[in-house]
């Protein structure tokens, strides 16, 4: 491991932006919880895996997965790196392919992997397989020392990610500092920094040596800013320049739009939204001016050397998403889509890690396509989803729309799923917005989890449904998404103390809460249960009058 | 057709609490639409038949499906009553049975029938034959004159309920005129009255006479009420008497629970969350205090008398309906719906117009069991489900939970989906949660309606998703569900009005949007189209390094 000064020293740091802002702390976000950590040996270390604790009032708690990071710290020092010593070891023996795949596919077992098997209580050889496979990734960039490992693969629990970054006219590093925090605290797993505004490079340091998630971003979106903004300047070393810096920094996944081919590019031009994604647009427009194909698809091996000599995991970009149900699952999507299994191919050939990216804007009836068809071509790589959004007409609600898309999705086998904000299509998100997002796609990735059958994904709706029919308010509060909104909407109307023991709530009132009346149904059969043993069905039958 | 006092004379008047309320008004809420009817021929009459026209920037217009009702009348005096002809003509020549399936069943068209055909853009035969057959219903009680007539059935466009109503510790009269007027101007097709508070008559009324869509109650609770709520002195005679007096006020449907029968209690013992309809929980408290089958069920023809007398549709009402994902799909629940199915045949041979009331908490997974057994047990009898909400543990968010559901459900062939609000489980809703649950009911039921092929289904996402490609932002905001609310996001960061024109969002910024990259490649290949023409995929094939 080198040692160097710390990331954040006071070049770092300029203007009065920088420091820190408030979000409500985790206590204040999660009443009854505490953060915890299960710490197992591994090999000469000890290994810290994080989750949170819900502490109930019958005296039982419910444990649950936890990507909140560490708290209290301020930003401009950062969090702390446990991955310090595991990567020493690493780059002391002189390792040149760094890549979790590669690692696994050699039969061996790293912390990241113990981490990550713990965290979703797998085997570690069930882990070292999935990723051997290409069916699972970690992206861990050994320069990303802050990180608490995850896997997203679809075997394992469904992954969402939360995009932020400032653009051109809006946001302050700090804001975008904040986002992550408040991302992470509601359980985004992972965070893609898409700033293309000023600062790029500082807004991204601050979020790597503050973010316990891995950290994604669209190295195109720099490449830009460093020709000056016009696409036909762009070049293939300006670009692995890019990487390199990006890399160094410890991005932990990059989207790469190698799969926008020229021949793809007429296939667009009857669409309603034509190209949507910004990469592929930019992309596109290279090939254009130059008249030649995409340099990210010819010099692919070039890229494949950077990513494996920090384990960065390509995100292959879909720059030709559709951007409404009418384009959805045409030739320019699906011709790309096999590009991209091309291009995992050459990529797992390296050992490099790959994630294939999805649409976008498709309607229900044609999303199962776009799973079986990823699963396919690419071989069973992750799939990654923008929603999809399930239609056009609900800007100011793109979060549900997408939401729907993206349960569905994930439950056919998407591994990650990433967020869409309310804010969709209408502006840049704040802090709000990032909540709404993140929130709704843990119900989606949930939901998902639950429809797929992973192993105890039901367990926690089983505790708060317990807990609603034993009028335990309370526990049905903590074990809820967002504690604090559900109270304050409980609260609304009976605020009294006493209201949170009450049998009944101000949406049916006492006497019509089915719940109560229940139990006292269920008392009356204790009461009379011999009477009941032999009532079944057929005695009464004889009795009814129609 | 009998002359009456208007049924808001001055004894239904009292207390401050009638004045009427403030909601923004339709213009307020839908800049640049208007509202507008078309005018048929029907025998002796003519029907109007309203829509609202969208009208674009670019000259053109988009007609959208339109259930706001007449503007601007004092909830005093009551909206309009363009029902009075159609039903007194039936009055004046005798009809004994006023179900519209009696008269599809008899090959006559009635007003009704032609009003939603044009309202559907489908022929009239073919709704007459869908009524005919069970397979939809036109909830349109004789003594609800105000209604603009909506079709419920699985071949039509997918419909909404709001539910509204009071409860003993909140809301008023006016509160929930307000509440009305509001849902219906967002997009909900029926509204159902569950208030089960304090003058529970005197507000129908109010509703009744303010509500230009079909109205539905649950007429147990009101019989409750009238024993003093205890579930043991409640009496078929009792129920008879208040269906009489619900009828006569114009309510269109009635939520019975007549398949609660005594052998299914049992079954629902082992539950997480037992019997958490109101109506099934107090049916089963009756069933136990007296040792007997439940007279809904004994007594059913007899409650059919009543429903053709005044057209009355049934919603026969899923009292075991699951209250968690753990209860979903169980026997309780199934042995009920066949029951309804029973009961579906009988009030068929009366000419009963019939829909079945479905789940509750279900996992997606387990979604489509509900939907392929209604359609077998009930004889394809409309189904009207409540979500279902996929997940339990995001009280605070249950309108998304259950929006997940419900354009899943709505897609395999739910008629009308009940809408849930985010105070679901937590308290009464107001009005703000109101809008939000029919915004996202919209928003489930347009994805349903696109994805099972409703004929023009996604016009709406076409127009709406070319005004956004050609950043007529106006228009985009104007042809979505909630204009004003997209708007807003939208100023929010870019607040000047040069920015409604701007090719650009504060997303992005001016550099890195797409939409913009797109325009410029498309201008380009127009350039260079004779090149482009020979590019196709192969030649390019051959440069590739990888």
């Amino acid at each position: 491991m080198k040692e160097s000064a710390h990331p954040l020293s006071s070049n770092q740091r300029e203007s009065g932006e920088l420091e820190p802002r408030n979000i409500p702390t985790f206590e204040e976000c999660f009443p009854s919880s505490e953060k915890r950590v299960t710490s197992i040996d591994f090999e000469d270390t000890t290994l810290d895996v994080p989750y949170r604790r819900i502490n109930l009032t019958d005296g039982t708690h419910f444990d649950v997965y936890d990507t909140s990071g560490p708290q209290g710290f301020n930003p401009r020092s950062g969090v702390p790196r446990p991955r310090h010593n595991w990567v020493s070891k690493r780059e002391a023996r002189g390792d040149e392919n760094y890549s979790q795949m590669h690692y696994a596919r050699r039969g061996l077992i790293t912390e990241e992997m113990a981490f990550v098997a713990q965290r979703e209580g797998r085997t570690v050889e069930f882990v070292r397989d999935e990723i051997a496979a290409g069916r699972a990734v970690i992206p861990a960039n050994r320069r990303h020392l802050e990180l608490e490992p995850v896997i997203i693969g679809r075997n394992f629990r469904t992954k969402i990610n939360a995009n932020i970054g400032n653009s051109a006219t809006h946001s302050s590093i700090s804001e975008e500092v904040e986002k992550l925090q408040w991302a992470i605290m509601w359980g985004a797993d992972t965070v893609m920094d898409l700033s293309t505004g000023h600062n790029i490079h500082e807004t991204r340091e601050w979020i790597m040596r503050n973010s316990p998630v891995p950290i994604g971003t669209v190295p195109l979106y720099q490449a830009l800013e460093k020709v000056g903004g016009d696409p036909a300047k762009l070049s293939l070393e300006t670009y692995i320049e890019t990487l390199v810096e990006q890399a160094e920094q410890g991005v932990d996944y990059f989207t790469i739009h190698a799969g926008v081919r020229m021949q793809y590019i007429p296939l667009t031009v009857d669409r309603i939204t034509g190209i949507v994604s910004r990469g592929g647009a930019i992309m596109a427009a290279w090939c254009l001016a130059h008249h030649k194909e995409n340099f990210l698809y010819t010099g692919f091996e070039r890229i494949c050397e950077v990513m494996k000599k920090y384990d960065v995991t390509f995100s292959l970009g879909d720059g030709l998403r559709p951007g409404c149900l009418a384009d959805a699952n045409d030739e320019a999507q699906f011709g790309e889509l096999r590009t991209l299994g091309e291009l995992t191919k050459i990529a797992w050939e390296h050992d490099v890690q790959v994630m294939i990216e999805g649409p976008g804007h498709v309607s229900m009836d044609m999303i199962r396509e776009n799973m079986d068809m990823e699963l396919k071509e690419c071989m069973d790589a992750p799939f990654y989803t923008l929603g999809p959004l399930v239609t056009d007409i609900a800007p100011g609600y793109d979060h549900i729309t997408s939401g729907i898309g993206a349960a569905q999705i994930g439950w056919y086998g998407t591994a990650m799923l990433c967020y869409v904000t309310p804010k969709e299509h209408l502006g840049l998100p704040n802090r709000d917005d990032v909540k709404q997002g993140v929130i709704t796609y843990m119900i989606a990735a949930h939901a998902a989890d639950i429809a797929k059958g992973v192993p105890g994904a039901r367990d926690r709706d089983d505790a708060l449904s317990k807990a609603r029919f034993e009028f335990r308010w309370e526990d049905q509060f903590n074990l809820s998404l967002d504690p604090v909104t559900a109270k304050s909407y409980h609260d609304e109307t009976l605020p009294a103390e006493a209201a949170k023991t009450a049998h009944f709530c101000s949406m049916c009132g006492p006497k019509f809460c089915s719940m109560r009346i229940t139990d006292d149904v269920r008392k009356a059969m204790e009461d009379k249960s011999v009477e009941f043993n032999a009532m079944g069905g057929e005695i009464y039958a004889e009795k009814v009058e129609v």
